[in-house]
């Protein structure tokens, strides 16, 4: 493969906990075999299209800072090829199996519906053949259907059906796509499926058209044989004041709503559920409460700041609960770990999306390891089990499986007429099992 | 009557706008007929009794406050008489149509189940007994299932089926009274229904548990016939690090996970809606979306606070937008405007929960007859009907009734070929609508 | 005056409260006068040019969406004059009396030092013309130092000397063209005077370069004769992850500490106010405790969103409250109530502009007149001084005069040997005052 | 030493990272020398008095729930001595070589000034004659002028000057006691001294109270010989709704204001400075900047609740960073690690404050020695030093030194005229550096 672009960074390799080189891994080892897989297999490490190879560093105070040699003037075919030259580049030096995408990540510029489809058909080709000699897989495809100005008030959720249209348009395309280039997931995040203001807003009639969208989605997976699965990506707000899809609980009601709960799944980022007030760990947990955990969009917010910030994760403990949780419900199946992270705007060379990665991967790598630890101890797991332990027998049991009612209830507090004393949480106790293993 | 206590005080008359008697209703004119309906009729005010009678002042950092001369030293059944005697008193002043109340609030206490039966049936009888010689009516009770220690860990959420049972026994109780003293609802807000670490906590199971629970609660309902609603309030967190019913959505999907949408509604706070990220009109609105609202619990947070304030309502754009959608859904049926308000901890003085009232009940009918305005005037209506149009005919309305599948609607896109041309929100055009209102 | 753009908008008049024209005043009546002063000249309203004239509706999820004639495809001299031209005819329709810009809004595009100072000039000598024949004039102006990728890490905080100098061509240019302009007024707002990670940070060098460049400023004011006022604008963060001058205490510390108290005021902006965990009325009161008050930025952010939203105000009590403070320190002098605040990404249409603007300044005349009323009765004002009677006489004036010192006071307590009785603060009583006067 | 209390409880030892025994240190090693210090003298560990041994369990919406068996009904003499021996029980088991305590911690109730004075004289010889025999020193005391309802309007900032002169009685003793006890700090918390609503407040009046006050405070320092330090601890709010001593840059701007820059310092509290919008590592960097470190409180916050949650630390990467900035601006002096921490409420038993306790020294030791590991890298600092070189040299050194204006340094970027090359901040590469130190 001939490298346009990064041509002074090595291929990344696993050196170690005690190398010094920034541009090795210390701790993600691919191979390395942990409850009988690899770390490669657990942990599913994808990069994400958009934050790496299509920003340019702007903000809203601020233009691009970006040096980033693939972008041109114009986002024709020929930039859009440059750019998957840089992104294939990239992921080989990395050696991250996997890749995701939104459809104008890749693509030239479209206006029209059919610029949009010829656009983006053009690139999928190049994309696929690309992939045929490389180490790349797909994780998930989705449509991006926030960012041009005929979705200023919504996509699905648009007043305008003629909007909607096009979306379906996308949808399909993207839809398509995704199950052309092989990947196993199929993401929906929503960002102006809310409201900027609930006075020009009809809130019921836009669920019912989210609602009725999704359904025609999970269809027309059925109609093509997409064997992956639809993942909604919950977000409380912003750039909306208000979006529907606010955190995995107000998903899943949703889901159920629309009698979805058995065909979509949800991709939880980290800084989506601090926005929504929900430790990453919580959304994991009732993801698996629910059934519905998918895919996880790595990265992390600012604690002090209140919009998403989408920096790399580097926070051990965070990450190491977050695994924990998810080996608990079983691990990755289809999803896998994508950093919707960006570096920073000050971070403007492109050795700066290297130490990013790898710093990321890295830490993925030790929380994982942190969490098999705790998963083998079973000391949180037997603690949770013998506080709940109740409820296998007795009254517990009894009400549960409906032949204690109300009164019987009453009656047996009555009978019994003490006070129970309470038992200690223990959770300083807990805190520190967690803390030895984090290391 | 007597009145024992708040001897200063004159009766609460309605003055008019232009009076300065502080001890006067400036705008909460009970008979003013708007819509068909008093302002009584429409608004069915409460005064709760935990915050006015029974709280002393107290907060985490320091001790009681307030000059309340019915509170002695033990919370007997002498003290609970006084406590009564004081809020009927208060009521007999103010002119509230309705109260609420907790078990707790209004007995003496108890440690054993035989003396919680005991000292609440003696209360529930001198209730009853000052009712019927009051204009007040109750508008709901509830039980209070979480400042006793023993439910540090929740009440039906407790890993300890005996802590369940006593609150199985609680709520019967409170179910029954609230039933022969003729309230038109019951609330269950679930304050440590939720976790303090998610370390020690198996989330699906008191998922589960609540959802029995509450089940319970419903059948016992029906096999009680009583024909008031059932509601439960929604809080993110506080005392918990989080609670499972944490706003309207959340609720909503918990109702249908365990097939109780028909029959359980919502008691909005607007203290809660602000510390779950939601505006109070959003609350109401995706009640009315989801057909569960039920009552208010009026107040208001400390926007730049992050606990739970609770202070009578001052602003009138809220209350405006609040009630406005209160009436587009139907107004109150069974529920009302309760006021879970305290007055702040500096105002220790009988005097001052009479200004608090008078302020909130003043506030909530310029708040009402500015949403009367709106209603009437359909400015808002109009604009948000017209803008929702395209979904009445035509691909729109092909997309909803199932005749369209993706396919079709991506076929059409492309059939017409244009990127629509998106079209003006005017937000500030609609918030100028409101501003004029609010008067 | 000729009106190439906005040409269905009339010149907008005042009709009274009862006009149901969306293009007049109903409450903004120039000429009226309170407190000896017309309701021009108390609110000196400014329309700032960066928001309604230059940007294009993008956000960070999304691309521009306004529809703005004047705005062309590459920003040169012509599109510069273009601009001014929209900006006049807009000045003209709306009848503001001030407008505020930074040197980037007007100019053309420059890279170089030079290219930046013949283009400003260029544009000034343009503005200079255009107020010969305009009723409208200068506010204040500003130099935009976070735009330009050279200033990502900041302008006179940056860690590059030379960064720094371009930072200082630009305060001279910007702060003389004010001076000539007749502006009353320069802003300093340090957008990116502050750090994205410590890490990388000498918090006490960026700090003391910022107070360094501060006083340069200042001399070179002396030093031209401009005999307006220099204001810093407190914001805590965003872009940054924190800003420097984080609020009006934290400013006016800084201030302190490099000697510039007397020479330096502030700008004060709600929404930068809530994001820093502040009311607006409590910043506009500290500055008044020091002394430092100087121009207000109205606006608002939205409280359930953590970032800088700048919608236009529309909160009457907050506005009442904040007007009330700003009468009571005397009122604006060479400050005024600056716009700076941006329609919705929705509101794509000029009239939408018009929308905001009169009900901003419909909004900012209801809570002018409301702040009269609480002026002129004295009930906030009266109560508060007799709060406060006892530091006037006896221990409470030997106290503060220093002829009592720990060990008297002390002596004095245990002299006395009583627990003083704590008096209500009468907090809902004063707020029904305010609610009262919220008309 | 007998032992009434924690009787089951073994003395906790120094075991080693791989000790699976809950009741030892993993890595607090006292005696271990880092830096030419032992960790016992670089951590100066302190205990405090109110959470661990006077706190009963309450909270706002419920009753103690903790099994202390040293707590009787009421609080005089007698249960004063039985809750010193459970403290200095715990002192003795855990090995911690400090404490703190607040006057009405440590002593019988008291309402008046001379029982105030007689109580706390009591006790504070028992306390003597306790440490005599006992391995533990006074790290601080403090003076509790928030509980009693009497400071319901502020201590200091009261509007009634004979509470300020209670408080001078109070703060009189407890710094005389703290110097007696051989304390080698003193804090001032002011945790009403703020305002619950500005509406009947003088924000002047009362800054200029505490400003005097605080004076009076450093006089009788120095009359009495006291050769300590004065902190001020910082905090944003609650109980107030607003508290004058916000954050560490708001105190210097006071100190300064006030002429006390020079005479005192602050103590840090992480979880105030959450809740002020701040880092921990950014508020002991502010107060090295400005000179004004002191102590630290050690405890967290929850990220995502808006109250004071007071937890014990286990974030270990927050803590490695506070530990890196203390180190780097000198260590501790007279300050130290103070655990102002509180156990959860199910935590209820005895060996819960042992968990706790073990666990946040445990942290603080791992903390330290990953903070040693930066320091003696220099990766951080030679980095920083590098990136700021410009300034000692050139245009950076003139004008910083006054020999470039404002002029000069406009003419420097002209003569250049470029546009200076923005560099990469590389955020993402010491945040590996960091990370790869957390261990």
């Amino acid at each position: 493969m001939s490298h346009p672009y990064f041509k002074d960074i090595p291929k990344i390799a696993f050196e170690g906990a005690e190398s010094e080189n920034p541009f090795a891994f210390k701790h993600y080892d691919k191979s390395k075999v942990l409850l009988g897989k690899t770390m490669e297999e657990h942990l599913r490490v994808a990069v994400c299209y958009w934050h790496s190879f299509c920003w340019d560093g702007f903000d809203v105070f601020g233009g691009g800072t970006f040096n980033r040699p693939w972008h041109g003037s114009v986002n024709d075919n020929q930039a859009a090829l440059a750019k998957l030259d840089a992104a294939f580049s990239f992921f080989d030096k990395l050696g991250n199996p996997y890749f995701c995408f939104h459809d104008t990540d890749v693509m030239a510029a479209a206006e029209t519906p059919r610029e949009h489809v010829e656009n983006f058909r053009f690139i999928v080709d190049a994309i696929e053949e690309k992939m045929d000699s490389a180490k790349v897989d797909l994780l998930w495809g989705t449509a991006n259907m926030f960012s041009h100005p005929r979705y200023m008030a919504g996509a699905s959720t648009n007043p305008d059906p003629e909007v909607v249209a096009f979306s379906a348009l996308q949808v399909k395309e993207a839809l398509e796509a995704t199950h052309r280039l092989g990947g196993s997931g199929y993401v929906l995040w929503g960002g102006r499926e809310g409201y900027d203001t609930i006075l020009n807003t009809n809130v019921k009639q836009e669920m019912d058209q989210l609602g009725r969208f999704l359904n025609m989605t999970v269809e027309h997976k059925h109609k093509i044989g997409f064997k992956g699965d639809i993942w909604i990506e919950p977000k409380p707000h912003e750039p909306t004041k208000h979006q529907y899809d606010r955190d995995v609980a107000t998903v899943y009601g949703f889901l159920k709503e629309y009698g979805l709960e058995n065909e979509v799944g949800v991709n939880i980022e980290p800084n989506h559920a601090t926005l929504a007030g929900h430790s990453f760990e919580h959304e994991v947990e009732m993801a698996n409460a629910f059934g519905i955990f998918g895919s996880i969009d790595f990265n992390r917010g600012d604690p002090q700041n209140g919009w998403d910030t989408d920096q790399f994760p580097n926070d051990l403990r965070e990450n190491t609960m977050a695994l924990y949780y998810i080996l608990k419900g079983g691990g990755f199946k289809n999803g896998g770990a994508n950093f919707d992270a960006k570096v920073r705007r000050q971070s403007r060379d492109g050795e700066d999306l290297f130490h990013a990665h790898i710093g990321g991967m890295d830490l993925l790598a030790r929380a994982l390891e942190n969490a098999v630890t705790l998963i083998e101890s079973e000391k949180l797991s037997s603690f949770v089990e013998d506080r709940y332990a109740g409820w296998n027998t007795g009254v517990g049991e009894k009400m549960m499986d409906g032949s204690m009612d109300l009164d019987a209830m009453a009656a047996h507090a009555l009978a019994q007429n003490v006070s129970p004393e309470p038992r200690s949480g223990r959770q300083e106790f807990l805190e520190n099992i967690v803390t030895a293993a984090t290391r």
